[in-house]
């Protein structure tokens, strides 16, 4: 016997071997066992009576399910939130008077150092149960807001615990290299060798990272410092990803191409020598239209050469206090659409196939064929593209993580 | 003895004679009594125990109670939804690919026709709740997906069942008004007067409606005809408001407030004659950033101007099928803040007192204070700002409309 299994529902299976618009297949049924798809297809090719394949068989009445969404690039775990700052500045203040005022990512990296391990653990839950009720099932947490050792651990010590909490898949990335830390004495070249002696061997060892992340920029790290990581990073078998072509373009996706990056994620400065080299290597163009909308930025990433080259789309929350205090997967999905111009099918894979990829994690999960994970989200919508149409919403009637139930009917 | 007392919260009571910032009383209580606000204060002030003053004692842990939102301008009752040209738009059809496929109003005005009371009512009360689950206790909602008799007024009679449906205060519009009816046979001029002659003094009658509203637009109506439409409702004792200045300036927001309207609505194209005129009228400025977000629009309507003029700013979602199908009355706070640079006291002011005013309910509701109704939300935050700061969250614990209860804990 099956443990479940759903019928009468229509399937956006995100299958790239199902031709249909969004691998859908209408009237159909979906049977899971040990937490695995055991099978797919139209109802009326069921072998069986309902109730004699499964303990548990629920009628769906033509609600769609999709897999579950994976937002793959998040800064889900920080200290306090910059709230004050936000407003001090829709109030005029200007960014000298901010920085007075403590503002910017030193403000979170001073509130993440002071809050204790519960507490940073208790808000980034809360945050994780808003994503989760929009059927989010798998979410990438960087650390990054410590730039020192122990608060570094400490929040990937943190993502790794919201994964025992709830019915969740967490890959962490450990982000050291997101900023040189405030309070000296290290210079950003003297804080790179310290990430490579120092933390990526003892991340590395004691598994609290799945990947390193870093961020290639003027005002973040060179391209040569970025290099330097990535070598010690795939030295102690961990892999990498970058923040790259934010704000200027450092040709940081091509250096995260030479290395096989997962990802390269922002890229709204991408040139076509960057796009080129990461359809070559596989690697993942991670867009953050949130970022773009909080930050009203005008100037787009190069969808069409992504799109002409090939390259993989993923589409992600970014999830932070400062830039994206987004706290929705499905907005995330109509900001791809409205902002970046996206085709909803587009905007779906970016938080599906293309997301598990992003976070290797492909062979799982993202899409819905016998033998991935039941990891699965159940919508009262009329076709996939409603996801992406509606601003604000939240359709979702129930979701399941390894067949378990995530966020019930 | 009072129904219900919250005690250990904080109040964001936006009351204008409290010059606190958002009228703040911090570590406050509140009490209600028949639907209405009995006591407002400081918790130390309380003169007896809790338990002696009210049958209900809510200990709030530091949460904030804010005026319950209140969203001025919506189409919320509508026929089918437009994802298909949503999705045949981002996969580059023209504009003559989706008239043919059936985009645009008409595709809502033939489903809307199409469909029957009951289905506008099931559709309209999800979205409803979707906009409750935030803390919405007050509504307007718009006729003019009909323009025929019989629509018209079954578009109104659903948006009158809501009301009885849950607790929440419904306010009427009728947009008959809205465009010229698509398959003829009248014109403009011929509309106007059929809906001065027929539909105006009929629905004054029959109580279906509070206002009525108009589209001042080149592909709307002339300001004569809104003229002539506004003179009518006046005559059958219905208050006037208007969408104006959104894609032209025809000096309707000055045309509306000659006619002492509740509001002049959309103002992106507003100059300073009709901010002049508003602003001696009293008139509402209701901007819905909503919109201006899904059609990618860069005209800003003039906040400087309606600031130096202490025109009343109110906010709303706009929630319609086309060009906003948005359904979060914390995003259009978001919205109103990052692409109209509102400050979040302002946005909140534009959710709460001043939409109150631009439906003519500033009497009973939009602030905190001893006699106006206990329509309130109650908020997990540390601040009202972040109402404004969050994108796409939800931080609701429960709300009231008329002290009771709407969104239970
Ligand atoms: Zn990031
Ligand atoms: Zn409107």
């Amino acid at each position: 016997m099956w443990d479940r299994l759903y019928t009468n529902g229509h399937v956006a299976s995100m299958d790239p071997n199902n031709s249909t618009a969004f691998g859908a297949i209408h009237d159909a049924a979906l049977g899971i066992k040990d937490g695995r798809i055991i099978w797919i297809g139209k109802g009326a090719d069921l072998l069986d009576k309902p109730d004699a394949l499964a303990h548990m068989v629920t009628d769906l009445d033509g609600a769609w399910i999709t897999p579950g969404l994976i937002d793959c690039h998040t800064h889900l775990v920080f200290g306090g939130n910059r709230v004050r700052e936000f407003d001090l500045r829709l109030n005029g203040a200007s960014y000298e008077d901010i920085a007075k005022a403590g503002g910017g990512i030193a403000a979170t990296v001073k509130a993440t150092r002071a809050a204790t391990e519960d507490d940073l653990f208790d808000s980034a839950l809360a945050r994780l149960d808003q994503m989760r009720a929009q059927g989010l099932t798998s979410i990438e947490v960087k650390s990054g807001y410590g730039l020192d050792r122990d608060t570094e651990l400490k929040m990937l010590r943190v993502a790794g615990k919201l994964a025992n909490a709830r019915p969740i898949t967490v890959r962490r990335s450990f982000l050291g290299a997101h900023a040189v830390p405030p309070d000296g004495p290290m210079d950003a070249n003297a804080y790179i060798d310290w990430l490579c002696t120092h933390m990526v061997p003892d991340i590395a060892r004691q598994g609290l990272a799945d990947a390193v992340d870093g961020f290639c920029e003027t005002i973040g790290f060179t391209p040569e410092q970025i290099d330097r990581l990535f070598k010690t990073a795939k030295a102690h078998g961990l892999a990498v990803k970058l923040h790259a072509e934010q704000l200027s373009n450092q040709q940081g996706a091509a250096l995260a191409a030479r290395h096989g990056a997962l990802s390269a994620d922002h890229l709204e400065y991408l040139d076509q020598t960057g796009v080129a080299a990461m359809a070559k290597a596989g690697t993942v163009a991670v867009l953050l239209p949130g970022a773009f909308y909080a930050l009203r930025e005008t100037k787009l990433p190069p969808v069409d050469d992504l799109r002409r080259h090939k390259v993989p789309i993923a589409i992600a929350s970014d999830c932070n206090p400062g830039s994206a205090p987004l706290l929705s997967p499905l907005l995330a999905l109509n900001m791809a659409c409205t902002l970046f111009r996206l085709t909803p099918y587009e905007a779906l894979a970016g938080m599906t196939i293309h997301a598990a990829r992003a976070l290797g994690l492909q062979a799982d999960t993202g899409m819905l064929r016998v033998g991935m994970a039941a990891d699965l989200a159940i919508w009262a919508i009329s076709e996939p593209a409603e996801l992406c149409y509606w601003i604000g919403g939240n359709p979702l009637m129930s979701s399941l993580h390894h067949g378990k139930e995530s966020i019930a009917p």
